[in-house]
């Protein structure tokens, strides 16, 4: 692991999708000194467009099913409206910055899920990170700003869950940094009262995290995210942020998960 | 100019509308040596998911007029679905590749077209290409892949015609290479005779072209795109190849233009 910082932000769906706090998020994204990378999902906008487009957007236990129609949705919309309006609102703020989706420079390649009981279809789970490409981008001084797409060695693109793009992409990148990852939700933090968004837990261990999960005080949606944080800190990232759309701010309330 | 070769390739909307001709002609390309560029078109499929969108598409004069949701489409298309899926195909015949807009390294800087009589939209035209960047992706051996995007200083994203695309960067590339742009579209060439195939120009100089376009052989469509040729040459491309789909095969019939 290197002295020099770098900050992995993922920005989630529902931010994204309210331009206000999108432009409010990148004033705050451009303030951030040092390297710095972006990943972002993409809300509803592919599902509002697939039904706009009379795609029927198919669910299984409440998971979506990405076929073909769905996965060219996602390619647009992720891949290229917002991908790329994000890049150049960057722009506009005198950020560079560049737009990457997996199969760009071979940069998150990934393997079809294993059909089990259920086909997700088009879905990925990143096996490589192409960590010297990332790092040629960020000596450049650009920031790579990716969206939520993975490809196969084949060339298939693969719809792949945003904040594991965004810890793989930390994780690969710890060989050479000190690694900080950001993701801003809608919540301020881990809380311990889902009800009250005043209960936010400022710092969280692992030994903390088994109690509250021992307890059930964590459960549900928390736990696959929290588990992903704790993830990307046993295999080298420094530090996860848990915040919302203010996160980057100073003095934000917050969730810090350390090992 | 420096010795060595950089071809330019621009492929048009018809052919990428056609998953076996794309596929082809991605054949042909891979198997070029020396650095390479692609650039492409959209083709109709911007205007059918614009329509399946609910949005018209307005013409005048027969020209399209890009509003805001046209633009949205475009990014979602050109940027997206077709750049992205064109990466990934290069990827999967172990050719990497790096999908851009404008935006991405801030590559293609553009204004928008001014009002006059009618207002065009979200249009632009190419005033800078980086080619310093482009010179950084090619001398990591990797394909730049551009869609027909550019974008203003100020982070809006504009609609700019592929033909200039390709050449503006085959200009900008001359500074550090011999450089050739392939225009890639319906017709074999330059027709002495638009209903006859075989009437193709092998080798069309600028004295030529002027008799040409004075005895009328040469018209309508066809006079802005050789213009835009013309230009490439006197600003310092080395060549430009006009064909259709086989154009990249040997022995392909094409018309080269020269100074």
């Amino acid at each position: 692991m290197g002295n020099k910082i770098l900050k992995v932000v993922k920005i989630g769906g529902k931010l994204i999708e309210n331009p206000v706090f999108l432009n409010s998020f990148l004033e705050d994204f451009v303030e951030m000194r040092g390297p710095k990378i972006l990943v972002h999902g993409g809300g509803n906008k592919a599902t509002a467009v697939a039904g706009k487009l009379g795609f029927e957007t198919k669910m299984i236990d409440g998971r979506r099913i990405t076929d073909k129609d769905s996965m060219e949705v996602i390619t647009m919309v992720y891949g290229g409206l917002i991908n790329k309006s994000i890049v150049a609102k960057l722009q506009s703020k005198k950020q560079n910055a560049i737009g990457l989706c997996g199969a760009d420079g071979n940069v998150l390649i990934s393997k079809r899920r294993e059909v089990k009981e259920i086909d997700y279809g088009f879905v990925g789970d990143i096996e490589k990170v192409n960590s010297g490409f990332i790092e040629s981008i960020l000596n450049q001084n650009m920031i790579p700003v990716f969206s939520a797409i993975s490809c196969t060695e084949d060339g298939v693109l693969l719809n792949t869950n945003g904040d594991s793009v965004a810890s793989e992409i930390a994780i690969a990148m710890s060989k050479s940094f000190e690694t900080q990852l950001y993701y801003c939700s809608e919540k301020k933090g881990v809380l311990t009262d889902m009800e009250n968004d005043r209960s936010v837990i400022s710092e969280l261990n692992s030994t903390y995290y088994k109690e509250l999960v021992e307890t059930k005080v964590i459960k549900d949606g928390m736990l696959p995210k929290l588990h992903n944080c704790f993830e990307a800190i046993n295999k080298g990232v420094a530090t996860v942020f848990l915040g919302d759309s203010e996160l980057l701010k100073k003095n934000a309330i917050h969730t810090k998960i350390v090992k």
